[in-house]
């Protein structure tokens, strides 16, 4: 697909947004690329967010593949609209161990109310990256109330 | 439905099992209740897992939604056994404000390899409660590993 | 919950509705119940409908599942308004045998553009029902074509 | 991803089971491919595949793109072993107009119990192809009773 900006200020939107998070910042989770209908988020694995068996937990995979999700629909909307996650799916395919996890959010369909949005998790170690999470989910597009 | 469980230690080793997610620590989450096929889970909403609009992430209603239904799941698991989500679905309702959230997850049906459990989770107010998140997933019955 | 039709025509527009879908003719559906947020539709189990097995194919419970689930979101409409399913999840969760299936929709939240709404679905032999499959999906309130 | 079938019987396997699938013949739809992983499935755009509006049902493309994702799953297992759907989630992305519906369903992650698998659907007119739904869930292996 073959997507574009619809508002010279997307990607300034979405670093404000991000900035506005708490939790991103409580999970050290940056953001690494905002394009058309794309956004890579990144986040070390630390005790902090781990599960009982030291691995990143489910919630980790799923705050990042959402926000990159969320991003990447947002980055497609026009001047002045927020995102809103209406429902999200993950599968958890592999234990998420190394030394940091990256998701990559991509839009399927981008419409005027609703978008599909998909992300891929993976988890890096050195030059390594292993698939340990799918997100399939549906954003709305909803007027930025500023605050 | 009417579930027992099948392990003495069952309440043991769930709270040993949390007390071991560093990410509950540090979402500041507890575990309130665990009954046979039954787990609440809290946690109030604090500036630090915010979104940009300060309302609650959708990573905490996830990460404790899916921590109370896979718990629930474990509850009726035979000794020695941990539990991993293969997968949730999360539908995010209304704005997840207030003081703080409460995740109740219970068990639809419980297989030897895996189990379909639900979650709710609300925000409290005061006395009030208003459903903001529902979660419908699966769940699969590992060796406990013992880390 | 208690919900209220907004439309006295709710249920003759549903009527009109399942009327117009070749599919549940093919697969010998009936809407047998249609109240404020809920709906009733049953199947039987017949070899024409089947998987590799004999039982009912997944296709089936999600056919009238879905339908069941739309229906109920449909019947909080005001007049005018059709109902698109824009994403829906089934879990089968025990063979489909028996007699026939029933499916149960009911809303768990009704808002102006999106629904979210659930349905169970039961295999039926004799007097005893066993839950075979549980949807839960978003529905969205579209101006009602005529055609 | 490379995938190799393990069993040399594994696309008469699927040619069988596809047969004795009575609602495949119900619906019309045929096994186009089936390589290591990959699967596709067509059906016609029938009235007696039809939703309200005239379109293909929901239930049309998420009958043959669960069976997609289902044989591109089975393709990948050992002797003996058949297939269960244990939870499948739908996106329908566009209204399913036009001649035929074709699903191509492909294997995420392949393990000894559980696969992730997808499917697209799209809907296909002269020499025009449009996204309609996209799936996203977990099979089961579970060993043939042979009926």
């Amino acid at each position: 697909m073959d997507f574009k900006f619809r508002y010279t200020g997307a990607v300034d939107r979405a670093r404000n947004g991000f900035a506005r998070q708490g939790m991103m910042e409580t999970l050290k989770a940056q953001m690494e690329v905002l394009k058309p209908g794309f956004c890579e988020i990144t986040a070390r694995i630390r005790p902090e967010v781990s599960q009982q068996n030291g691995f990143a937990h489910a919630g980790l995979a799923f705050a990042i593949g959402d926000s990159a999700a969320g991003f990447a629909a947002q980055s497609l909307m026009t001047e002045g609209m927020d995102v809103l996650t209406t429902e999200m799916k993950i599968h958890l395919m592999a234990p998420a161990q190394g030394n940091s996890l990256v998701a990559r959010g991509s839009v399927l369909k981008s419409g005027r109310t609703l978008t599909v949005a998909e992300a891929k998790v993976y988890a890096q170690s050195g030059d390594t990256e292993i698939l340990v999470a799918v997100l399939l989910g549906t954003m709305m597009a909803v007027k930025d109330t500023g605050q």
